[in-house]
């Protein structure tokens, strides 16, 4: 029969078709640009045979958007959504649907990278310039961070602050016993490799004997106790120790900030500042400090400076504390942040206003007022007097019995011990949950508005707040929907996310977060659920995390694989613990010595010291690569207290090193471990195996290779991959024992991201994920090719093909004619584009990624940029521009300078405007100009600074 | 007690509280500015007694936006959501996420307003010039508009333009006996009051006998049947008809273009690209015409012109069919689009492109042809040997046990009678829907894979499609998600919406459309409803419309409610055929006056005209209110014959009239209906109810008063409100008798929709929603009393109070200057805002309309805003600035004309870029210059113009 399609051509294109960005007829143009016939041609040369798999990877067939979602759906559908009352750090919250909508849910917000080009990123910057405004008003604190990753490594931060910073010797650090079990149990993992001996104490009996740099309270405890630790932190203050509270963000609307009862550092979770359960994440810690600590915080800092005319800007502050991690000198190896939660949390501050928020923890104490004297009232001992939102109910014997009883009333309470129950309560508690409560500790008959009328509240009376906050306007402009709105909106307008263009960062792998992996995220069903709820409810998150591990370890070639590292920090971290626990328990405690080469990440060499190693630098040759007689020579060296090596495959320089096996097998035969660094396994996936060609251990990206955003500089994932007989040594549960402790507050780390990883793999399948890593390889060998002949592409291997990003090389030309890195990266800006990645790994150098997901229009407009602005750049050589005046040194350039009256540059408005006439059809408008960075560090102001400021 | 915040003292803030933009300090400033103590005093002499409702509206408590989204999660849970295989012209369909997102669910997209502002319009009218060409390529026909509202009221549509356009006398149009049943209904609902004879036929025996002005074909039919109408519209044009075909648009992906076999006109449905089942709507109906009837085509229609600066730029072409409703002379009271659902379809086809959209079709059709050969197998009869997608089975007696049978396994099929079961394929059917529907007809073991092989196409061989379509390069360039979502958002960014900043239409409302209002439209449970759906599996929609109905009665004052009429046009026509219909059942046959005073909206006459109406003008006074003497003579005059009065209330002028109740009792006491059009119900909701003062039967507008989002031109909701005596003259079910026949093709309209209105009552409450009506009166009269000292603000009421809309005059300030209405409508957009309503109700004046939802800081830079650009005019006046060349007649500017090297106007850069300095911190950049509209209607051009038009 002639005149039939048959079935299985008519199927609907599979997901890669709308993931990878060139089509076929677009790909074929690309390989005749580079060179070889087809993909296989080129991927047979580029890629060295040694590691590549045989054989397609063992995944189940790849599901259309639609069968995806339906998946989804069912999974969540298995999921169980209990009114929570557990406490423990996570409360429920109301996202105003305008925040959802309009941030979480906007590739405006999400697909944003962190904001290190502040001049297209001054949206984020004011959100988070208002999350640190909030965080120190609350704290009471001079300056506080851009958020951390969770309280309890918040937690750890601040206890390795307080080393560094304090002057006390003996290296004892006290925790409150009435701190979150996780938080305990973080710090302890923490502590131990470095040596800190954490002591546990009661508090309320004051602060034990002996040394000690530093003491941790937590505020409210975990019991639900509000201590005034007023009088502790004066002695520990005497005894030279450092204080951290560890604070609940909406009691303090209610109770004094800590800053004024004497904490020199506070941290917390900014959860419940309208960021959904996620079973356990994301979720934006904090961290804010006195005066005089703030160059010693871990993360990030934004704060105000001013741009080239002098208008306010906002930046990262004292960068060289992050983005340059200072290798082997390093006490924290934190690099990024929970920017999306911290800005989402910001943003339900600024919707509530001081007094908004103050009316919802006025709720929240006043029902687990009333919980306590229904309680009380029918003869329940209530274990403290006085508490913020949790009440700690004592029935001996009883607990489980309670907490079963309210879980059949449709509530989650929080069984603290067999005698002991605790319950919480929160934006969204109801007088019918108090009910449901009460009937589960057999109380019935309660008139809620007779008790309301016979109830006092039972905060502290000398602890409540007496110091304001929030008082900036922004927090008292938009609490209509439709102000909030606009200015989302606005601020979203000022920044470059990947809605608007290719952002072509090296080793960060800015490619497409479709729209199906993101949609379920905010799903209830998924989005509704506390990181302790009973495992029977969460039986489809405890599945997709299963599916998801064993995806992941079969893509990496790996055994076993754990999910709760929540940045590739924590992930580096968990699989040298794994390392390290490997030796101790073959009883080879001497094995210390970690063997870094110079070109590595620099999170790599300060992983290696948090987790106790020594680290020794191995040499780099010409091209990046390892050197191996270096290599040899350290190995010989260190032969007896070899513990591992870190390598990155592909190299930092965008290498296939033809070396990697012999290095894995030298290392082995040594006895030491070979840990390879997932940042750049976008040139792998499908290709080659770290687990199958030598390593041991690896911790991937989820936020770079499958594909949750960037959130404008965090969320991320570190999945940390094992052989298996590292499998035992991954990081254990917060509240269970385990060989190794977690690292990571909650179970599944950032959970409630995971989604998106899991829809990727299911809707690429083993052949899209294979034909995305080609495609990868390919655009980053077309962006070569086209760029070689106007700028040196540095550090090709065989064939002088690249990996899957480039380097370009802009020294000569810099000293040929003072343009700079910065220069060509600000001019960018102009073209409408996010800079590569500036000098790193090499000084003076642009690294570009293109990714699969571009296609090659944007691929060409990239190319057209960087071609045009090499033109510029000969200009500036010829003398046909000036060396100090020109469109490059004085990039970006606002609309607000060049539709000035007065134009005094020797090029046109049009040559600074429109360099490329496309842009005429779309062009982005940088808000500010270039950013002086030294005048804002050397005036230091990160809170939202007065209106006046941005008078002219 | 003394320390305690009672429970109810804390509760969240109500929603009214985020919807109404002042907050209660701002409202006393407002109203200090206006003169008075409270907002009570202010409503007092605002809105005349007379009509005041005594006591608060009759509607549920106000439930929290969180408490709302669960009630309506509980509604949805209601709906069963089968597979359906219904057809009858609705179609499941699969819209990719990256247009959900950011699209659909973009306030950006959503919020716009209808693109009258062509300047700040340009995004959404590039997307409808891509649907249109979708439309014109694929129907084979010259020119399409920019969509209509359902295929039913579209086919309406093309009949009377056949009798307009056409040369026979004779009132006969034939319909096909196997169109669409909800046609035929809407064709007959129509065709009545007009006078025309609809004679429906069998086709397939050819044209009956007889004269005969136009013929409808359906393109497959209903049956599935696919004709080859050559010969048949050889013979219509013969005999000097037009040949109208409803032609499905996937189909015509495969099969000849109805203008190829001679048709005059195409209309149908766009849904099936794309756009969600929701229960019937709203969905973009489609129009194109050959040449030569473009200008008597209803509706709006988009076209290329070219700005001040010669560049190509779009518009509406042919404004003046349309907007200027030609009154009691006009033919259609089509006045909107369904703009959002067209751009959905139009984007579809950009994301598909051609192949992708054949692929669709085809394995549409591959289903429906191996559906037909395992009946025939099995020996079960298939009517039709050739078909697109539908196949009808013939089931002696035994069609209703199939459908049954199929119901059981999750499908929904067609029940065409005791005999025959339709089954349609579409772009979801999958290899299991056709196991279950062959299980429902007892036929098994089909081995698909076999049949495959074995079965042919079933397309005619004859109508295979020969012409191409969608070759301009838009259908080519977005097929990656990346770069779909970048086009979205390119195209976004160049228009004003509610997003952006305040649009002021007076008569349009444009409230905030709140984000908890508008999520759930998307949701599976409401978006995945066939519209004939069996109503055991709709019960959540049921009750969410009946809780509507109840609540706008209440709301209005009137006893009834239909939510059928899918735009305010149409509830106008439903509205009226009520009072023919109760005056035809009293036997009044010959009332067919109807009074429209002269202030009247266009649409008015002519859906009075469409009801079989004469039209006599009312006269008014100085002040717009009815010139009550003159209506008292016309009344007299017509006493005998008079039908109905139409009136505006508050007036279109922005007046409560104080003669209502006057003019009511003068209309009844004739014998005369009142109908109250309910254009400016957003005034009265909470003060006052039409159905109480003295009115009979009113249209509301749902996407005004009741926040459904304009959609950058529609979807809108019309619904028809009636007293009791007109209840029984509702529109009636489109598949059912009834006394009145439907105005639109599906049961309830825009079902899909209905939710968002039903969340605003149910989070506004009683208090919520008079809190508004007084806010939206406060601030207009806020901004008169602004303006007042800058414009002559007109028709003010008692105490010189407008109601909720006030107008300014220029047309003094235009003979003194030659400043012009436009001229100051362009230059609010170059500082950032939408013009309000032009020279409406009166040329040469400004229509504003805050609504409650803007903020003072909001209203005070609109009105800053306006008094600047008065500023600039009394500079015209002095000579300060050129009479011709100044930044009013300019503007708007473009960064591209601000930058340009060359600056020859005698003004500076800064006056035109930046007037105010706010707009140095968020500039809007007008896409275009001014639009020279003479231009394009000289040059029409109405699909994609080549790539080389936009070359300079």
């Amino acid at each position: 029969m002639t005149d039939r399609s048959p079935l299985r051509d008519l199927f609907a294109p599979p997901f890669a078709t709308r993931h990878i960005g060139p089509a076929d007829a677009e790909q074929a143009r690309m390989l005749e640009a580079v060179g070889y016939e087809s993909i296989a041609d080129l991927i047979a040369v580029a890629v060295p045979e040694v590691i590549r798999s045989q054989g397609p990877l063992d995944l189940p067939e790849a599901a259309g958007e639609a069968e995806a979602i339906a998946e989804l759906r069912a999974l969540a559908g298995r999921n169980q959504v209990l009114t929570s009352m557990i406490g423990l750090g996570y409360h429920d919250t109301i996202t105003p649907a305008v925040i959802r909508r309009n941030l979480l849910e906007n590739p405006g917000w999400y697909t944003a990278y962190t904001p290190y080009q502040p001049e297209i990123s001054q949206g984020r910057l004011e959100a988070l310039l208002n999350f640190q405004t909030v965080i120190s008003d609350l704290a009471g604190l001079d300056v506080a961070g851009a958020s951390l990753l969770d309280e309890a490594t918040a937690a750890a931060e601040a206890m390795t602050l307080a080393r560094r910073a304090g002057r006390v010797k003996a290296p004892v650090f006290v925790v409150d016993a009435d701190a979150l079990p996780q938080t305990k149990a973080v710090l302890a993992t923490r502590a131990e490799p470095l040596g800190i001996e954490l002591v546990e104490a009661d508090l309320a009996q004051g602060l034990p004997e002996g040394e000690l740099f530093g003491v941790l309270v937590q505020y409210p405890g975990a019991s639900g106790r509000i201590a005034d630790f007023r009088d502790l932190a004066a002695r520990a203050h005497e005894r030279g120790a450092l204080v951290v509270a560890a604070a609940d963000l909406l009691a303090l609307t209610l109770v004094e900030a800590p800053g004024s009862l004497g904490a020199d550092i506070a941290i917390g979770s900014s959860q419940r500042f309208g960021v959904p359960f996620g079973f356990g994440g994301p979720h934006a810690a904090y961290m804010a400090v006195r005066d005089g600590l703030q160059r010693q915080m871990p993360g990030r800092l934004v704060g105000v400076s001013q741009d080239a005319d002098g208008h306010p800007a906002y930046r990262l502050a004292l960068q060289t504390r992050e983005q340059h991690i200072r290798r082997e000198k390093a006490t924290s190896n934190i690099c990024t942040a929970q920017v999306l939660l911290a800005v989402i949390a910001g943003m339900y501050a600024v919707y509530h206003g001081p007094e908004g928020l103050r009316r919802i923890a006025q709720r929240a104490h006043r029902h687990a007022a009333l919980l306590a004297a229904g309680l009380r009232e029918a003869g329940v001992q209530v274990v403290h007097d006085e508490f913020f939102d949790t009440v700690l109910a004592r029935v001996p014997g009883g607990a489980a019995a309670v907490v079963a009883a309210a879980r059949d009333r449709g509530v989650n309470l929080r069984l603290a011990d067999a005698d002991h129950v605790g319950v919480t309560c929160d934006e969204k508690t109801t007088a019918g949950d108090l009910t449901a409560v009460w009937e589960a500790f057999g109380v019935t008959g309660v008139v809620l508005d007779d008790l309301d009328t016979a109830t006092a509240d039972a905060l502290p009376a000398g602890l409540l707040r007496t110091t304001g906050y929030l008082t900036h306007p922004v927090f008292h402009s938009h609490h209509s929907e439709t102000a909030m709105l606009r200015y989302l909106r606005r601020l979203q307008d000022k920044d470059i996310a990947l809605d608007r263009s290719m952002i072509p960062l090296g080793s960060c792998t800015m490619k497409l977060n479709a729209t199906t992996e993101m949609e379920p995220i905010t799903w209830p069903e998924l989005a509704g659920i506390h990181p302790y709820a009973p495992v029977d409810q969460v039986g489809g998150y405890l599945r997709l995390i299963e599916d998801l591990e064993g995806w992941l370890a079969e893509v990496t070639g790996y055994d076993a694989v754990s999910l709760q590292p929540n940045a590739g920090s924590q992930g580096e971290f968990a699989g040298l613990l794994a390392i390290r626990a490997h030796h101790r328990a073959n009883g080879e405690h001497e094995r210390d010595v970690c063997l870094i080469p110079s070109s590595a990440h620099g999170t790599n060499a300060a992983s290696a010291v948090m987790a106790g190693m020594r680290v020794v630098v191995v040499a780099c040759d010409d091209q990046g690569n390892v050197d191996v007689p270096d290599l040899r020579a350290k190995i010989d060296k260190h032969r007896d207290r070899l513990s591992a090596i870190m390598v990155t495959y592909p190299s930092t320089h965008g290498v296939f090193e033809e070396t990697i096996t012999e290095i894995c097998d030298q290392v082995h035969e040594a006895g030491g471990q070979v840990y390879v660094d997932g940042a750049n396994l976008n040139a792998l996936v499908g290709l080659a195996k770290p687990g199958s060609f030598g390593a041991d251990v690896s911790h991937l990206n989820l936020h770079k290779t499958f594909c949750i955003p960037h959130g404008g500089g965090g969320p991320g994932v570190g999945p940390v991959a094992v052989r298996a007989h590292l499998a035992p040594y991954l990081p254990g549960h917060p509240l269970e024992d385990s060989p190794v402790g977690p690292v990571a507050a909650a179970p599944y780390g950032s959970a409630g991201i995971l989604p998106i990883s899991w829809a990727y793999v299911r809707m690429m399948g083993a052949e899209g994920l294979k034909a995305a890593t080609e495609q990868a390889i390919l655009s980053a060998n077309y962006l070569a090719r086209r760029l070689a002949p106007h700028y040196p592409v540095l550090y090709t291997g065989r064939e002088g093909l690249v990996a899957h990003e480039c380097i370009v090389d802009l020294r000569q030309i810099t000293k040929d004619t003072g343009v700079t890195v910065d220069d060509v990266a600000k001019r960018l800006v102009d073209y409408g584009f996010h800079a590569p990645t500036m000098s790193f790994p090499v000084a003076g150098t642009l690294m570009i990624e293109p990714t699969e997901s571009e296609d090659l229009a944007e691929l060409d407009r990239f190319c057209d940029a960087m071609i045009a602005i090499r033109e510029e750049i000969a200009k500036v050589a010829s003398g046909a521009y000036d060396k100090t005046d020109n469109p490059l040194r004085n990039a970006p350039h606002t609309a607000d300078c060049l539709v000035a009256d007065d134009w005094a540059h020797p090029y046109t408005r049009t040559e600074a405007a429109y360099p490329v006439p496309a842009l005429r059809d779309a062009k982005y408008w940088s808000p500010v100009r270039r950013i002086d960075q030294a005048y804002g560090d050397r005036n230091l102001v990160c809170s939202c600074p007065p209106l006046e400021a941005y008078e002219d």
